[in-house]
């Protein structure tokens, strides 16, 4: 049933919760009411259910939830955790679908900071913006556009993802193939760490080696090392153009060497996207409006610049789809036409969860010689375990998202879906991929990190969170497991 | 004299190596000969010697040199160290300038690295290149130019500085300003760690968030986390033109002021350097032909893509230089003119060591906004202590490198010279920005990491350190002081 804690999510049961929410009551409780506030401290256990999931499939109860608002409040909440030994997982919006903000242990406090959504400072004359980290990653583009920026790292959940989250992450999205994900575009952090200390890391200057990369060991450590509570992001002026085309091809396959060739022959294009079939059939059913080709997937890809310069590119990219075997092409000149290609991109997940009453979306990524490969093997495990697979994805870094749809209330349809997200991981490792391109471990692909890593290099991961936070207060379970810690594993669906 | 250890450097005597010298001879050095053969270990007070020093002005003793030919025999030696608990620096070309390869311990051993120096793999189906860490920066690019790509990182030291180099020391260059660091090149890494275990960790597929980014944590940290033993790089296919534009301009502040506006206006520019009045004179000298026009600096642009579209950028850039005042501009349309063009501010460096006894390049960094006015910081700390400086750097991300140049012979001289150093350095940290863009921290300026960063930052360096390296068997003294340890201190010049 949809409401209780699932297979394949983290198993602290109703009961357990109970037990600590009563030990919380007299204690903890009223503390952290003290520090942010009475009114900002949830324990009633329907809003304990409402924090018991994000956009993943995994689920576990928390104990408490408090939003904060600003880095002192943060600090005092973990100097608390300290103090009681109890477990933080900061929250933004929770559009994560890594499990990302799922307790693992039943002693756990969600902090809320997607009411931190300032902008803190606006540096025009050095491209640099600070914001806290409840700020809404399309809130932070239309705050700067108008000064003629943008802020490159762009998931399509803009709409609800917060800064935080991209940071914790180490977002991609779409304009990641040519220029880069999140971490490319954190400049400096301040960080509240495990035992309440407030750092602050980085400088605005553009080239910076002095000491340790933090800013990057912090960006995509998804909240084990610290918590963030503001970020300073470097900003991109604005292309004159951004135009796309389409080339429709009869196989994703035909459509991944496609991509491939493009990146291939450097036309640098700041978007390379992949839909297949399954997935245009959605979007189309959803919009209403939309009416594709008849093909098996089409490639988009972006090209921004100066106009004249992209116009004559545009041009010799449509030769190369039609080099490539493409059954039909469309070249989008204005930016309306531009924008409507890029909606029905943005709404291929929201359009494939309407289609079963389970979605899960995936996000291996594999080496860019291995794309088309990948299709095949996707197609293979969907065939093999009789689940649907809808696969779109950001092609020109060889990152896609198969979308697994089916019925989880069907405990045969539940495990085969789960047998089938297994092969999938494998399939992506040994093509010399990962499990993960953007969306990261969280709790929801802990069984992968031994296949994908050496022991050493486990352990070293181990040796880095227990430098940070030995009392292993912050986002315990997520990234490295905790000891008896039960999650999804190849025993669950055998 | 030029051949003893110098203030400003570290104070190993001749003495103190005896010491050393003796205590190894009859223990360590049979054992590391065992391992890397014979005829691969020095300890000749001569060798040592040439080992005591680098690029920089610093200098140290180490106990014995030995050269290491595969992984296997880095892994042994630093086994080796753990035994006898000595210290190791790895050395590639010895071109950085911050004392990276100078031991600030007597019981130290430079491991060699630089005949380590093969491709190992070449995948140009995934545009990546994995090398030994000895192979040279010019050598691989002419390895790859062949087939259509370049490596990016494009220090002006390509001809000597080595990969692993330059993945310690993240290095950065000219075309940085478009398309990044050292970081951002680098896939994944062999590291042999402290107690001599071989890791690899990064993936073949471009977005990878699959646990913490150790890789960009071994990237900066200056050989003080592991020891490269393999890199795998990403190639950039070869744009189809390079072309160059240079403006002269009256004051190395307007040409400040320049540089800010073609970043600010998007021409996004592979390249943006300037050059001021003592380094082009310098230069002049130097190739005995090239002749700058009269001026107080130059920019030099450079625009890369498809000819056409290149061509056009470069007559706006034209307009742009004259809107801010050039006094007179060249636009280089052949890739020989332009090679000229690069030639010469690669020969910068070189061309002002001859000028003077001593040279010392530093490489402070400020955002860009504070760029003119660094300019004027550096003329200001230059006239206050009557220590001539020339600078030249990668202005377009705010990275200069003035050159300071006195005789150290002379002590009043050298006692000048070090605290325009240390103002200096104080003007760029005033400014928001840091006392290295792309050098690092090495021994050289190891005084300036608690001015730079927050006492709770250097903490979680040295906690990193400790969980990576806890017995500080790799270079020691690096990044972060040992106990007792002497460095360059403002004492030093009171």
């Amino acid at each position: 049933m949809r409401g209780s804690p699932r297979k394949g999510g983290l198993k602290i049961t109703l009961e357990e919760l109970m037990e600590h929410k009563l030990d919380w009551e007299g204690t903890i409780i009223p503390e952290l009411k003290e520090i942010v506030g009475e009114e900002n401290v949830l324990n009633h256990v329907i809003d304990l259910y409402v924090y018991s999931r994000d956009a993943s499939i995994d689920t576990g109860w928390p104990a408490a939830v408090a939003f904060a608002h600003n880095t002192e409040e943060v600090s005092k909440v973990v100097k608390l955790a300290n103090k009681y030994e109890f477990s933080i997982i900061p929250r933004g919006a929770g559009s994560n679908v890594c499990g990302g903000v799922i307790p693992a242990k039943p002693d756990c406090l969600i902090l809320v900071v997607a009411r931190m959504n300032k902008v803190v400072d606006l540096d025009l004359e050095n491209f640099l913006i600070t914001v806290e980290p409840g700020m809404v990653c399309l809130d932070l583009n239309n705050y700067i556009e108008p000064y003629g920026f943008y802020f490159v790292p762009d998931p399509a959940s803009d709409k609800t993802a917060t800064i935080g989250g991209m940071v914790n992450n180490n977002s991609g999205g779409i304009r990641a193939v040519k220029y880069g994900v999140t971490e490319q575009w954190v400049m400096g952090l301040e960080v509240v760490l495990a035992d309440g200390t407030v750092v602050h890391i980085g400088n605005k200057a553009i080239k910076y080696v002095c000491g340790y990369d933090l800013v990057s060991l912090f960006v995509g450590s998804e909240g084990t090392l610290g918590i963030i509570t503001k970020a300073m992001l470097k900003m991109q002026p604005l292309p004159e153009v951004r135009l796309v085309a389409s080339g429709y091809f009869d196989t994703a396959f035909a459509a991944g060497k496609c991509v491939r060739e493009i990146i291939r022959r450097g036309f640098d294009p700041s978007g390379t996207e992949i839909m297949d079939y399954k997935t245009l059939k959605a979007v189309e059913e959803y919009s209403g409006k939309v009416k594709f080709p008849e093909c098996g997937a089409v490639v988009v890809v972006e090209l921004d610049g100066n106009r004249e310069d992209v116009e004559m590119r545009l041009d010799r990219l449509e030769l190369v789809f039609k080099e490539m075997g493409a059954l039909q092409t469309e070249v989008a000149r204005d930016a309306e036409t531009c924008e409507q290609v890029w909606a029905a991109r943005k709404a291929a997940f929201p359009a494939l969860t309407l289609r079963r009453p389970t979605a899960r979306m995936e996000d291996v990524s594999v080496p860019l010689e291995n794309l088309p490969v990948m299709f095949q093997k996707i197609d293979e495990v969907s065939k093999k375990n009789g689940i649907e697979i809808a696969t779109f994805g950001h092609a020109g870094d060889g990152n896609l998202h198969p979308i697994l749809l089916w019925d989880e209330r069907d405990p045969d349809q539940h495990r085969r879906a789960l047998q089938t997200l297994i092969d999938l991981w494998h399939a992506a490792v040994n093509l010399e991929g990962t499990v993960t391109g953007e969306h990261g471990i969280g709790v929801s692909k802990l069984m992968m990190m031994p296949v994908e890593h050496e022991a050493a290099v486990l352990e070293l991961t181990k040796k880095i969170k227990q430098a940070f936070d030995p009392k292993n207060i912050l986002c315990p379970g997520h990234v490295i497991p905790i000891p008896g810690q039960k999650f999804f594993t190849e025993e669950d669906v055998s």
